[in-house]
């Protein structure tokens, strides 16, 4: 069976400053220093409320297969930067520290850890791009999923993209992120196979062109797939031609069978129109079950204006915008060190920068969140550091990071960490949910959002809040860098 | 050595509708059937005028190694909607087509075949997604690319994106991409491993932060990488710090060394104002020779503006805007049946559209290229039926498909057929260039363009002319199907 990344060799998928930062760290004995990473993001794509985390059962695998081959080894010598010491030191190493992160298909909001590492520097620093890359893929899709599945207010949505996406993973990892999202299915065969996301599909054009009329070409898909009939009904005429050949085929070779005509697709001209006038001559002709499907350059926002006009549309296909996330093709989490340890103390980091929303939050921490006792809505989240807790048997004050006199004390409340353990010393303590509980448990946790929150435009933000303590540590070290002279 | 696509597994990375459609194709009788299928696209991206066609070596050898295991097998035995004997005739399934394509790094114009395939009815269409996902991907990051390489008026670009790419693949084949089009590496330490993209790097913002002082950090990186210092000084303050502190460690350093500081990297802030600043600073303490490096949410757009501000920037590192083509992420390839084989008699087929752009051309054909005898500058492009050929020892009279009225003589020329033969018989007769050498030709085809086809903004169209056969052949079908009534 195909080991998802087994077979691939991407340990040595990483920038290239990762090995000099390493081997830098090497030369200088810091190679057993204690540090600390967070991986977050700062914005949600299109404007939206929230995101969808995906991709943790990928860099699982990723960190435990992480090893330098001989060749790695060769070919980094080649590149006459790096010390002997340091190379002897890649071919014996594996990932040894620690990783907390918030499990796959949580809903998720700018600014708080999906990821934290804690582990020696070589360690934090070489698995940063594929932690990224995985995790902002994966979100990226699982995210626009989402928006796409919320549209269609129930209807499936279908995963037709893979030859529009931006490399084979891109198809195979998208359709499996796409499916945590809430798509009921994908037109990638190889991710039905290897992640049991259901493949779907029927016929292209081509099939109706290959034969002589498109009477005769719904007639030989009818009779190869009596269970499972959906007729691409726009190569000629959806009209004039397709929707009556379609009827045809069901009266004179399904019906006889005892089969019924399952649906009807539309890839061209204007769907709402059409799916209207389709749905009419289908009900007219006892086909009332025969269900329309729709795709042709959809998303979320194409998809509601569709319904909002009364498309006639059971199910719908979507390709390009949603397997490249196209409106907004980046997801962007970023790695930012956030403490140190020196003689078994944490001290916290910070990164400065001009542009406030860029500043880190310093230190080692934990994000929670506080759900409503009687609703299960979720209220807010609060990011503390690591040593805190948050009391859920008492009423628990949280405040604006910037707007401190925005308060609201929170009663009537139950609290949960979100990140879990995933690696300890280098060893994996989780187990990944598989991908269909994974998905449902996606559902379940946008139904529990606020409706306000999940609005497509100009949505509701929800409080992302900061500990006093978290927030006065990082107001001192804010301070300290205003003054300090830098030498 | 890591072989490429070779240790994947992706003969079953197809959208499922293929392996229903060749099912049904072998049920009836026609998995001999020979067809023509051509690959095109209809809009060059981001509203250029022309585009670079690349990933020509991965669909290679993607036919070479397309087979299906036992597991494949037993996965779609498991469907419940293949006939045993179909599943035999995967089983032992290698591609006996021809495919021609139009060579890696060549500049290429929407409508014309990129790649074009003759081949059995099975083996043209299990094939259609990984030929339309390679082609697409490569094709658009190329394109990119060399907008962004050419906006860059010869300072080098880097590709760096690859945390914010989409899936593994999309940094691997992504850098190979950018290459071609133009960059002159890649902060993707694999692509350099497996394609020879040179790999380069320097330091993250978390080196400096490892470190009491950023001088510390800048003084312990020059001692460990005196040949190749670039120091990021962009962490704490880049006028009061950064660069006070760049040309310390210089001084105190590397010049006792007899070596150079080779350059700053701006990664945040107003690039403009600040490389124009770090320039007089560093001019100052006598390191004219050290290079400004910027990187920061760039694109061909951004870059033009700053080169336009007279930013003293001397190379790129562009990340998320290259590796996902972000201002417009799909690269629009189709891939659409041409003409069928009836007793040895090539059919055309056509797909008519009520949106006139989307109707195809139809039959077998070639694409020729015409060039200025003097200047070799391409002056059109010249889609012919394949028995057709264009004698360029006379004028030739091109004419616009719509317009037909506007004509144009073309004399002084000389005519290149675009496609070469790939695949004849199922067997490769084309070996690729090597990708420096398909780089360099890229850049010498880009060159060779007229300079009103290279605009970012409202470009030259070039003329893509059907011949008058071709043209004949294309509007009588339209009109048969203008006027049959479909059975």
């Amino acid at each position: 069976m195909y080991n998802n990344l087994g077979d691939r060799k991407l340990s040595m998928l990483m920038d290239f400053y990762e090995l000099t930062m390493a081997n830098g760290y090497f030369a200088n004995g810091m190679k057993d220093d204690i540090v600390y990473f967070d991986m977050f993001f700062r914005k949600n794509p299109d404007g939206a409320g929230f995101s969808i985390v995906a991709g943790l059962a990928q860099v699982i695998q990723y960190i435990k297969e992480l090893k330098f081959t001989d060749d790695d080894i060769e070919y980094l010598r080649s590149k006459n930067l790096f010390k002997d010491e340091f190379l002897k030191y890649l071919k014996d190493f594996k990932f040894s520290g620690d990783i907390y992160a918030i499990p796959e298909g949580t809903p998720v909001f700018p600014g708080e850890p999906l990821l934290t590492v804690r582990a020696k520097t070589i360690d934090a620093q070489l698995i940063e791009t594929m932690l990224l890359l995985t995790i902002n893929h994966q979100s990226l899709i699982a995210t626009k999923a989402n928006r796409i599945v919320r549209a269609a207010k129930g209807r499936p949505i279908m995963e037709f993209g893979a030859r529009r996406s931006q490399g084979y993973d891109g198809a195979i990892y998208g359709a499996r992120a796409a499916y945590i999202g809430g798509v009921v299915g994908t037109a990638t065969t190889l991710a039905d196979e290897v992640f049991e996301v259901p493949a779907l599909g029927t016929m292209a054009h081509s099939w109706v062109q290959m034969f002589e009329s498109e009477y005769e070409s719904f007639k030989v898909y009818a009779e190869n797939y009596p269970d499972s009939c959906t007729l691409l009904i726009d190569t000629y005429n959806v009209i004039k031609s397709g929707i009556p050949n379609a009827i045809k085929v069901s009266k004179e070779v399904l019906e006889p069978m005892g089969k019924r005509l399952k649906g009807v697709r539309l890839d061209s001209g204007d769907i709402a129109y059409l799916s209207k006038k389709c749905r009419r001559m289908l009900d007219d002709a006892d086909l009332k079950d025969c269900n329309i499907v729709a795709s042709n350059s959809l998303d979320e926002f194409i998809i509601t204006d569709l319904l909002d006009q009364g498309a006639k549309i059971d199910s719908f296909g979507v390709g390009e915008r949603l397997i490249t996330a196209k409106s907004e093709p980046v997801f962007g989490c970023v790695y930012k060190l956030v403490a140190v340890e020196r003689d078994g103390e944490i001290i916290p980091k910070i990164k400065i920068s001009e542009n406030e929303e860029k500043i880190t939050n310093p230190g080692y921490k934990k994000a929670w969140r506080l759900y409503d006792r009687d609703t299960n809505n979720p209220i807010a989240d609060v990011i503390t550091l690591s040593h805190e807790t948050i009391d859920d048997s008492r009423p628990y004050t949280i405040f604006d990071e910037i707007h401190v006199w925005k308060k609201k004390r929170v009663t009537n409340f139950y609290v949960k960490n979100l990140q879990v353990p995933i690696f300890i010393n280098g060893e994996c303590v989780y187990e990944s949910r598989n991908i269909h509980e994974i998905k449902k448990y996606c559902k379940n946790q946008v139904d529990n959002l606020w409706g306000e929150v999940k609005r497509f435009i100009n949505p509701h933000s929800y409080y992302v809040d900061l500990s006093a303590e978290l927030w006065n540590c990082k107001q001192n070290l804010i301070n300290q860098y205003s003054f300090k002279d830098h030498k």
